[in-house]
């Protein structure tokens, strides 16, 4: 995988980037903070291999048997999409204390990965609710995966527990 | 990985499994019907596998590290769950003409799946919504995947693509 960092220039939203380089806590976080990943390009063997362990079915598998089917070519299993987003949040500097730890959440595959697409995440702070009864809280964050023409081939909203900054 | 039909004996709602053995279309699902796959045993050096290409973090990569997290122990990622649960849905006898293509929908994981756990998916068709358009509908089916304890780990609800029966 290639990884290249792609930062737009400039923009007027609050970047999390802007904040302290430390693990971030629930209190770091708020709504309306975006974020910026890296970025990874996704090779027909990387849809492939992951195809054979996970999503074994033609359009992931085979060329000749993908031309045929409803993508006219090889695509990437959504299950791909989602767990490369996830690589390249786990893989940037949001670096959340005790880990990126997600309870849940609603994706949407807008169109297919296909072989050489570069994909990188963009992220926003959706909402920030602290638990009742735990050292911790819930955010909400709406993460879009984009390929190299912009396009979303998977937007969703994800959950994470976060932990409150210890007293 | 190691897979095991595991059918309950009786149950009265109906099953997918009596419908004909051919591909299936739109019109072959109705709310109510239910699915039960085969089941697979999640590995150690497969959960840290997966975490290495997709979610390298140190309770997915490390028994020692695991051991100080929030999880205790060593833990599958949340998207190595989903994507377990969607290779026993493809390689079942749901068999959807045309393939099994997601486009998208909720979920939840409930607890983590840890090494040794043997999963499998129970499936119910919620909705089914014929397109207005296109020669085809969207089949929602809620898919909880639970342990060898009868515990889900995950619950989803998945939104497919399916063809209508050509004319």
């Amino acid at each position: 995988m290639q990884l290249e960092q792609t930062f737009p220039a400039s923009d007027p939203i609050p970047w999390i980037h802007d904040l302290p380089a430390a693990e971030r806590y629930l209190e770091d976080f708020a709504a309306g903070q975006r974020y910026v990943t890296a970025s990874v390009v996704v090779g027909v063997d990387d849809i492939k291999e992951f195809a054979a362990c996970f999503d074994p079915q033609p359009f992931h598998l085979d060329e000749a048997a993908a031309a045929r089917s409803l993508f006219g070519g090889l695509v990437a299993s959504g299950w791909h999409t989602a767990s490369l987003a996830m690589r390249l949040l786990v893989e940037s500097d949001l670096r959340i204390a005790g880990g990126l730890v997600g309870v849940g959440g609603e994706i949407e595959w807008r169109q297919p990965t296909r072989p050489g697409d570069e994909l990188h995440v963009e992220s926003e702070v959706l909402d920030v609710t602290p638990s009742r009864s735990k050292p911790s809280g819930i955010v909400s964050m709406r993460a879009v995966t984009l390929n190299q023409r912009g396009e979303p081939v998977q937007a969703a909203v994800m959950k994470l527990r976060v932990p409150r900054r210890p007293a």
